[in-house]
């Protein structure tokens, strides 16, 4: 599966599945989307995993491994502007693995359930035989119609933004502890209209043109403008992965008052950043970013 | 991992988890159930995993094993009584994997999901540096209030009745071709009204003591009458695991009315036998059944 890349494996997976008519987005943004049974409202579908060796190791900290786990589906419930509402997680594990270390992902899983108000309703477990242990964690969400923002609405001229800063986040351990976006979005799209958005999972370098390409339209990234954190340079911040900031687009002439607006309500805790701007065609393309089928990045 | 049983585990995982105003069963029953934003309507949701090893081979035909991995969810569905709406599945694979059985396991997925008319709107790959492949499928659904059955509803007096045949489910290869029992399920709770249902998954010996329990109330199994497939013998019947027939309990005096109409609708294709009635007490104890962590079973 290493030969070809993860986008282009999903796509030939997921070519000619069946859509019922109540799909209204199905695999390609941060979450499906369904007709909800409620006007006025819609459904939003996601899963995740964390693999062992590939997302944690057995050394990390149990409770921000669970963190994590759901920490990740939640940020792709923010990155749609909806609310988390249920999740189920699965287990799989090798035998030989110590109960304390699945009681205590338990607990992170529990606090961040606590901390974003989701109802974890069901499990399963499994034992594998051989190899690391994976953690999946499916979550649903709902959002108002008119507050779903989608990859696809950039339009041309518009400001490309994104929260905090950037890079890091598997050196740094950031990306156990990170907060998903959740009461940013909600704030975002009550008192704003985002074009498009989406939390970043795999890097800018790799993001971006994803969201642009979903939109049908170009970009150019302002690389001095990129905030990255401290402990890293701007090639980390661009091509690394798992930061889980919200990277949206907006029109140009709301952007001023939406600066203005992010400051005054989040004050000092979390950046909000101009990096580009969308354009007819993309001007400064990007390549690298986290392919979990890449042999470059194992 | 392997030391304590996995009911045990998962009590001990899922013991103070957080559950919001809207749920009304969380982990224990066939699905969660949660209030639906439709009034009569409820939303239903559940995960499963089949892992390499396990729940299937890597020599088994890979349209198969896709075709096994959604009907397991489904009959869960189906054992509550309800209609699958929506399926998200995550694929973890070691690197090496050739993608011709990926796009089979994604063939048998969409068969499924073509023949029982749900939707997979969602995906995620995912490598893993060692061990083995699996499968994780989470499907939503619903049912309508007044049709939602629960493992938990059995009374003094009902007949306890089994759909199917059961036994050698693994050997046969027939748990890689099931035919999960929606269309019966959703007959029955049109009809009449089952008191406790839930599909048979680890097998009779463990799955009706489990019903029983959460029924708190006995059983009385009539052995002789437990329908064995041809090829296997009373015991494997009763102990062996993933039949995925429906196991449920009715009124003792609804039962010949029953038995007469589900012959009529659902003529040879399918018997429906009496296998025992629900009792103060337990009479008969059974033990024995699949259990997915302990040694014995491996």
């Amino acid at each position: 599966m290493s030969d070809i890349g993860e986008d282009e494996l999903i796509a030939r997976l997921t070519a000619g599945l069946r859509m019922g008519e109540q799909v209204i987005c199905g695999p390609g943004d941060d979450c499906a989307v369904l007709k909800g049974s409620d006007t006025g409202w819609l459904d939003l579908l996601k899963t995740d995993v964390v693999v062992e060796g590939v997302h944690f190791c057995r050394d990390d900290d149990p409770e921000a491994v669970g963190w994590k786990a759901i920490a990740r589906p939640l940020s792709d419930i923010a990155a749609m502007g909806g609310i988390p509402n249920a999740a189920v997680v699965t287990i799989v594990a090798p035998g030989d693995l110590e109960v304390a270390i699945v009681e205590g992902w338990y607990r992170g899983l529990q606090k961040a359930a606590e901390s974003f108000a989701v109802s974890v309703v069901g499990g399963e477990t499994s034992s594998t035989r051989s190899g690391g242990a994976m953690i999946s964690l499916t979550m649903t969400g709902r959002v108002e119609k008119d507050r779903c923002v989608y990859r696809s609405g950039a339009k041309k001229g518009d400001a490309i933004l994104v929260t905090g800063r950037l890079g890091g986040s598997l050196t740094s351990g950031r990306h156990l502890s990170f907060i998903p976006r959740l009461a940013e979005a909600r704030w975002l799209t009550e008192h704003f209209k985002p074009h498009a958005m989406m939390d970043l999972s795999d890097g800018l370098a790799k993001d971006l043109p994803r969201m642009m390409k979903q939109s049908g339209i170009g970009y150019r990234l302002d690389e001095s403008e990129v905030p990255c954190h401290e402990d890293v340079d701007l090639e980390a911040a661009v091509s690394e992965g798992e930061d889980f900031e919200l990277l949206f687009t907006i029109s140009q002439k709301t952007t001023p008052d939406l600066l203005s607006a992010w400051k005054k309500q989040f004050g000092g805790d979390l950046e909000l950043t101009v990096i580009g701007k969308v354009t007819e065609t993309t001007e400064t393309p990007l390549i690298g970013g986290w392919d979990h089928f890449s042999k470059s990045s194992e």
